[in-house]
């Protein structure tokens, strides 16, 4: 019998948990079918939500989680110490003792992000993690990182980023010299925060990123020149929600617009397809939800933690994708190189 | 003969000044029969473009600007040294000496913020003036602050920008009691760096404004269910631009769905009158173009460095509203308010 690669699911996380949960996973496995998915959590809910939406119980093993769970409230400190048997902690475990090939969350990002941390282990060059997605834009998709793992960075942590993102740009998007640039609100040396500009020198003085462009500024990101973004978790979290807030709006406004008259309403009905098709599936975004934490042994990939179950799915998805291409071990040989060029000019 | 109010405008400043200024103006003119304006710059250039557009010269008073201008990559501490006789400096002035009731430029940010800060002094309560915009949602529009006046803020700052943004929402959205929020990573407590969290704190305990409701996250912000929304500068900056951005590339998207089959081409034709006046002109980031820098005595309004014609005649529209409505003396009036209110706390 062949052995299926294994991915662990956190069914606790999320606002909508374990519901949505479960219900993505019965629309994502059909598709997936050399896996099977470890579920930490309630084990009595799970069974019950694998009822009700129909989830194959041959593919899945269920472990109940003991003690202090992790909520949205509770600090990566706290959930260091206390939560380490959570179905958060355990499926993150689940990766560190190779019984799981990756592990997914919609839960607290930075208790996440924590439990990463301390079970994982960084990768060398790496002190801190960061939040990498792929976003579109009208010519190719970008990487963005950091989206929301370290609210506040220094300009240390912001060249780790860099290289963290041109590694993964090269693995994942098989760009070979990906262009990198940092978020900031001029594109002028003298512009933005003291962090942001000592890490324009840095990288500008190293070239340890061999196509580092400099500054990008808010509203250039989706005019698709660019290969890798550099931010600080904050800002670099706000973006992200803030392109979701708008395409939605932009969204309904359509919606909308095609209700306002008689002829529009007709023009509305006989578009309708091809508008779902074309625009509403490539801007939805649940369609390009999971993001994956760079710079830890292990692949550990984070729902979006308001996501559907449509969203929950395309998740575990971008996670089976990551696995098959095996884009974390990739990245972090490819960082390799990075630790040993610094080593070669200090 | 009636006298006319008079705006000043800094030619000089903006990646397409001042050719953009002056059609510009030859574009709004028409509308703002009440309104003068002084012109301050290459007066040669202004001339010739005058008569390029057509602009009226009976409305105008041109001032040549001399020694230092303010370009793109100036310090602002630079600029309040050496730039005062610039065309950026000058239309400052005139604010200063009553010559004008408002001031507009498209150039340098931080310089015009410094150059506003030392001519025109801030208002009392305000350590730090901050660049504000009316923004457009699903149901109503919101004031949001700082738009890139101040790059790195403390806690304190964003109290002030939490007062300076409820009494302009008072004051230009009509609202009685404005619900305020402060722009997060999160909606619960612990989220997020330190000072958003301080100020979190400061503005709970000490009910200065009356309707505060805590943190917004960036997917919140087009739900049209706050007022106000205070960030410091890099992030409201980046936030700002990343709307725009995102607005051109759905729009772009839009047309590229009604242009891949033949029926969409067809009904993209029949489409496009309502969709121009219903969407695009609602969503094009040029229509809300013009930014007002508050806590300085005087009004200073700044427009998208970028922009072109149709966005600097938005700004010259958006500040004859600003002049026609008081707006500014009406926000300092309630801002001497919340100084009282911290005077009885302390």
């Amino acid at each position: 019998m062949k052995t299926l690669r294994n991915v662990a699911i956190d069914c606790m996380g999320g606002d909508y948990a374990p519901d949505i949960v479960i219900h993505g996973l019965a629309i994502a496995a059909p598709e997936l079918s050399e896996f099977r998915f470890t579920l930490f959590g309630d084990s009595n809910l799970i069974l019950q939500l694998a009822d009700k939406y129909g989830l194959d119980k041959n593919i899945i093993d269920i472990v109940d989680s003991k003690g202090t769970q992790v909520d949205a409230t509770m600090k990566p400190s706290y959930a260091i110490r206390n939560a380490l048997h959570s179905s958060m902690g355990l499926a993150v475990t689940a990766v560190r003792d190779k019984k799981a090939e990756a592990c997914i969350s919609a839960g607290n990002t930075g208790a996440y992000m924590g439990l990463a941390k301390v079970i994982l282990k960084t990768i060398p060059g790496v002190q801190r993690p960061a939040i990498a997605s792929i976003i579109p834009t009208q010519k190719k998709p970008f990487v963005m990182l950091d989206l929301g793992a370290n609210a506040e960075c220094s300009a240390t942590n912001l060249v780790e980023f860099a290289m963290l993102g041109d590694a993964f740009a090269k693995a994942a998007l098989h760009v070979s010299d990906p262009s990198v640039a940092i978020l900031n609100i001029g594109s002028e040396e003298n512009k933005g925060c003291a962090y942001v500009k000592d890490a324009f020198v840095n990288l500008k003085t190293s070239n340890l990123i061999n196509n580092f462009t400099g500054f990008i500024e808010g509203d250039k990101l989706f005019e698709g020149n660019i290969d890798v973004v550099v931010s600080d978790g904050f800002c670099g979290n706000i973006t992200l929600k803030v392109i979701e807030g708008c395409a939605k709006f932009i969204l309904s406004e359509i919606k909308q617009a095609f209700l306002s008259t008689i002829l529009s309403k007709v023009i509305g009905l006989l578009s309708s397809g091809f508008l779902k098709n074309k625009l509403m599936n490539k801007l939805d975004p649940r369609m390009y939800n999971g993001a994956i934490l760079l710079g830890v042994n292990g692949v550990v990939v984070k729902s979006h933690g308001g996501t559907d179950h449509i969203g929950f799915a395309n998740a575990i998805k971008f996670t089976s994708e990551v696995v098959r291409n095996n884009l974390v071990n990739n990245t972090t040989a490819i960082m390799s190189q990075f630790v040993k060029d610094i080593a070669l000019e200090s």
